[in-house]
């Protein structure tokens, strides 16, 4: 289609957001154009400045525009529970659905020694040295339940019992408001192992 | 959530595009961020550049950055039949669907004179100008099968008719590909008194 080149570059390069083809796409231009014009010059603004300067927490290393994130700078955060999980959404999701108000420690990523991810890409280090020096009472761990969240887990677990940190793992189990016959049979199956008194 | 506030305003402004929610929008910023950042900039960029230098054809009045579309300026396109219709999505989908060779006339609205949305704000002074010089010999009407869209075929129709321009109009009917049974009772009545000798 020719018809408007800058309009068929822009139907293009909407296609790097996740889940956009090229009917959404073409919607999406179409719309803003039509539409909505202020928005679209706020998300280009906001989208180069976002993609510039937004760069890694250096403590926990999560998306950060600042050297430390606001939880990681925040007093009011408690240092002595660090939740490790996998990626910065994972961080959004906990702090939208839960009342934590310790710190994280980002992996971004899994360990998968064989594609040269180890402990250092994860940035065990750092977490090894917040261990030792801020006084972690707890170390919760939050990794995925893929076999790679499991070994990476277990990995840190280990590496906090030789501190001496006490190590918790998140439960897993049925989701809340969902039938057992919709639950998949790994799932079951960990539900019925980790049962408890009731 | 207060970890990046770049982030936030990321996640806010990517809602200005269709069908984008909250969730959406919070995964397509992490994905840019963590994944794309050559793809959000080059986003950012084109976005930019199309809200502010995309306006209308001043002969058929869809989007583009030009004076005058590719289609209005292409001499292998024939002007002897214009084509009507709604919207630029509209000549979007014609063009990618049809193997229409002739000109466009984009309402960018239907007849409404209750909401002030009279001929002129269609420019259809522009297109009686066109049917008065071009020596237009055929004028499809490929407006919507909205009671506005029917409204507004019937009234350009008129005009083409006084000028003694051939008018038609696109076929309503049952879908290709689909049953019976899933057209709507208004399509099916429409397709059952609009049947042709077979």
């Amino acid at each position: 289609m020719a018809a408007a080149p800058l309009l068929d570059q822009l139907v293009e390069a909407l296609r790097c957001l996740p889940g956009v083809g090229p009917k959404s796409a073409q919607r999406m231009a179409l719309h803003v154009l039509e539409r909505d014009r202020p928005g679209a010059l706020r998300l280009a603004g906001v989208l180069q400045e976002a993609a510039q300067r937004i760069g890694h927490c250096r403590v926990c290393r999560t998306l950060t525009e600042a050297e430390v994130c606001p939880i990681c700078a925040d007093p009011g955060r408690d240092g002595r529970v660090i939740c490790v999980v996998e990626t910065p959404a994972d961080v959004l999701a906990i702090e939208q659905a839960t009342g934590f108000r310790g710190r994280y420690h980002v992996l971004l990523g899994q360990l998968s020694p064989l594609d040269g991810i180890g402990p250092e890409e994860l940035g065990l280090d750092r977490l090894e040295a917040r261990l030792a020096q801020e006084g972690v009472g707890e170390l919760i761990l939050a990794t995925g339940t893929t076999v790679e969240g499991e070994v990476t887990a277990h990995y840190i677990g280990e590496m906090a019992r030789e501190r001496g940190v006490r190590t918790t793992r998140i439960a897993h189990g049925v989701p809340l408001g969902g039938g057992l016959e919709y639950v998949d049979r790994g799932t079951l199956s960990h539900a019925f192992e980790g049962r408890r008194e009731y």
